[in-house]
């Protein structure tokens, strides 16, 4: 009953099949190897964009802050969500990789609409010298709380943000997970919308370690491979990299995975429906369920094993009926057989 | 004929196979795994120092930089040799990770004396504000040119720090090939002889992509794990990285390695000797080789596939007998035969 | 009618004539002259804190961003309002000078609340390595919006801190007007209520461009001097610095001068009542205003001549009885016949 | 008897005149003043230069930091001899300032040749992401050791500068006595001989603390103005910086102050040649002296009262007759009589 991370979960079977693969005898160092030369000939394909640099790092701060140092300028604000993981859960990454720039909260959890960006970007007026300049819009895709942009939201969020001229910046941890809720092509959620750039994630979605940068426009390829030397993300052995999104994307086993996965969570939460006093307090629609359950009943499942982020507490003492909220995420590798194990210690 | 480095080659069998063995199940993720606790105490008793504070990274600029960050302050100076790897090879990372310290070079090419340490700090005087503070001195065990420094260097080097109260660093991304050489234990070669953090280096000898930093007082750890955090280098599918250090620390594989890479690089300078015109730079002393071969010879070298740095130029045009410097690299893989076959070529 | 801040306004002439007298022969320089060891003292004294460790800067930035330097770390954050001048007025300034600390805003508009601060504390857990860490309170005496904390207010702002052992810093660029306004002492208004670090402001009180950081503990003195010589704050011609603040302490004219100009905004604000159309929307606590006034009022008052600051608009066009917010600072050097003079345009 | 610094001495009467004259009345702030249109127009002129973006700065470092980093990116590095100030007296300010640059040394002591620059430039290989990125050429004019390049020794720096597109600073703190020494315009001595962009240093040479930056090419304005900003070095009461230089610029008054000091070093250089066991260190050229004195001479300078700097010692203990070098500067308050008496002294 490990619902607590998607980044807790084995890699998948095609990933490590092509770590091994990718184990013999020597290549060239530092992403010159022939894997990547093929890793972006297939991402290019996959994206529809031929142009594009695509960078590979192994954490998905290290995508989120490198690509956000490239788009913007020490004195910038970046635009984002107030649970945006940049800003909760990055130790301050931007900000250090960015060299000092600031985070500008808009919206509300973890959406916002065009009219809280147009509000913050607001706050901060065009040409005065004295007060942070407008810098990118960062926007996650599937959100921190599980949630999905549809395109018609990304399309709306971009247009905003380019009627100020500012580059717009997916964090796609989970982007095949999305991809996945909205059943559309990596293209349509990304420059056909307007995203200048973003982040296929691999880790959370069973590969060991890898994240692909992708920028839609060309002219950022050297800053951000400087970047990323002197912020040490350059392997020397960059083609366990290469390998792994090989193996991730190697007849679409990227997106069965995030299905599997977003499947997993839907059938969980069918299931909370009948759990007495649970009660979703986000819509599921990808591969995390936020759902508020009952003192007693998070009791019942810790003591029988079951790992999860508990959001609001003390588990310990106060009313049993009280509901506090937790979150439960599905990998690829959770079963259903676990899930309904699950469900029957929450039943009681 | 695959000299151009030891991150060019394949990892080492025992370091797949633990990341296979580790491809199980959930696990808690960011170094909460058991094998990083199993990790910890293996590398405490390698290094004799219960107290050790230790941590995964997967580079060696990672390593580097994060350490230096951790013992120095930004208006400080580091001290190294003018070939320092983190002066040379790494794209300014200590100056971004120490939030712009400065390095001051002492010595010549990859080594110093106590006298050249001495008279770098000497530059500085002590409590003036205008100039960079005193800050750490770094070593790199074994050097950029492939030497080593004996015990009793180290510990001249480090005495002439601590009369300072400057801390002591060593890059030890070739740490297994110095043992190796020097038939010391981990022990001897750090904090015995004075260090006071060092990386212990797995990448290159047969790694993935994994250097373990170890601070011998446990001071600092908090502050390298906020570093570590920030800088985006916490992985989260953390037990990869301590699976391939425990799988590179099983049955003393790590010292195998290092040993088989020393002896063909030995067997390699053995043989250049009897090479028209060849002449060693440095002399050979861990797994690299630095040496002048004629022009013509380079020539023919690379029309076979030889593959190995060329530190001058040009080869295409000039004195066909002219010398030029090269470094010849020896990881655990390469066999005798292939250097035979070099050596061959080489001859002519 | 020069409303539009206390930065535009002449330098005091006791100021003036302090810089004159210092102006003779030699001094040593970066602060060593007997100035600045006299000044030391007198500022000692006026905050009853013989320990205090004192330095002069040039701006009020510069004070605020080296004092937060000096009491966080880069992987930090600072609890500050959503109007504190270091958040929307300094071009990202604390996030240079901390190495990339966040600020997370407390309260609304000005002003914060304990609860506010304990609020915006709990959002990020002590002892997670993923989220920001607690770093100091700052906050701004008399504020952003001309209201001044009571000394009990500061003080329980200050006790909820400390018990969580985070640092308090003061900006106190209007510190004189907000001394003037309470009747209290400097002590009584830092130390003797909790505040750790205090710049008392001199340039918008009559000064050509001075303010003292002052550290009530004198541990961090050796690292606020580094860090203002490498923020290249450190003057060489210091005596000027020195010379301009002691005129400002001598007889008590930085109290006096505060006084003045408090008492001008009262008048100001006073003569507003009877605007038609006027309307306060902050009390007048110093010696700056907040208030809405028609646009045809501003518009009579903009081409009579009037300078003070705009928060609202468009001036241009638009219903002519809307209320448009503006802010009017007085400085010590506006008549009453200035003020009366803008009050019968005002009036139409 | 005071030669320590240029920075010890007072302002020059004109100066102080204009900033009693600027002190009149409400100004806008931030550079907005009259004054500073005017001084951009006078600056314009004087560097024959009708499109250069100029701003006002404090101090000399803040002039060398701001500059250097709006000329290079972090991942770069600048090109300095080893006693530049910005490397040896800014307590890591260009690291700071640029976040991150690294200084490369160049040539020797004071200066350096187009071959040490080409051979400096030559150690990071374009192109490459592992080393330093090639940065802008830092000279300083006249140079720390009191020496003036020629015009053909800047023209021929630049040109080797520009042959790789690297742009060339000149940190002008003593920027007039240059002038002064070679007899040429400002024209000659910056833009027409191939530099970027210059401090014209006012502080050491009359002034309260004002440089102007000059940027030949006005595509660096606005990232000057909000580097400025952010570091805390745009001064709010603005106009007693343009009011300073605009004193210091009127009738010449720039260049007369350094003509006399230069007059002065001469004329003290001339006498030390009759003090038994003097010796010139570096020849005099601006209005600085090096020169070796017995041990025994400085300690009776010493109990006389004379100020300077002691570059050797110890001066309590050690054979009477060595020779420990000093540095005598002379600013344009020096009269010949304190010169006589000194020299009566050192003669013993």
């Amino acid at each position: 009953m490990k619902f607590a991370s998607d980044n807790a979960g084995p890699a998948l079977p095609q990933v490590m099949e092509a770590m091994i693969a990718a184990n013999e005898g020597h290549a060239p160092s530092y992403g010159a190897e022939a894997l990547m030369e093929e890793l972006r000939a297939r991402l290019r394909d996959l994206f529809e964009a031929p142009q594009a640099s695509i960078y590979l790092v192994a954490t998905g701060t290290a995508a989120n802050a490198l690509a956000l140092a490239t788009l913007s300028e020490p004195w910038q604000t970046v635009f984002c969500t107030p649970l945006a993981h940049i800003h909760t859960d990055e130790c301050n990454a931007p900000e250090f990789f960015t060299g000092g720039a600031k985070l500008s909260l808009a919206g509300e959890a973890d959406k916002m609409t065009p009219a809280d960006l147009e509000h913050a970007i607001g706050q901060w007026p065009r040409g005065d010298v004295h007060n942070p300049q407008r810098g990118p819009l960062a926007i996650t895709q599937a959100t921190e709380r599980g949630r999905v942009h549809s395109l018609d939201e990304i399309g709306a969020l971009c247009e905003a943000a380019r009627a100020h001229r500012l580059p717009v910046y997916m964090d796609g941890a989970r982007f095949a997970n999305a991809v996945a809720a909205l059943g559309c092509t990596p293209a349509e959620m990304t420059w056909k919308a307007g995203v200048d750039a973003v982040s296929f994630g691999g880790t959370k979605n069973g590969c060991i370690g890898v994240e692909a940068v992708v920028f839609f426009t060309p002219e950022n390829a050297w800053e951000f491979e400087l970047r990323r030397k002197r912020s040490a993300h350059l392997f020397s052995k960059h083609r366990y990299l290469s390998a792994q999104m090989l193996g991730y994307l190697r007849e679409m086993v990227w997106l069965e995975a995030a299905q599997t996965a977003n499947a997993r969570a839907a059938y969980l939460a069918e299931g909370l429906r009948a759990v007495p006093g649970a009660e979703m307090v986000y819509p599921r629609e990808a591969n995390m369920i936020f759902a508020r359950l009952p003192r007693a009943t998070h009791q019942r499942l810790r003591a029988a094993g079951a790992a999860y982020g508990l959001y609001e507490g003390p588990l310990e003492s106060g009313p049993p009926e009280a509901g506090l909220m937790a979150r439960f995420v599905c990998d690829w590798s959770i079963g259903e057989a676990e899930i309904d194990r699950f469900l029957e210690v929450a039943a009681g």
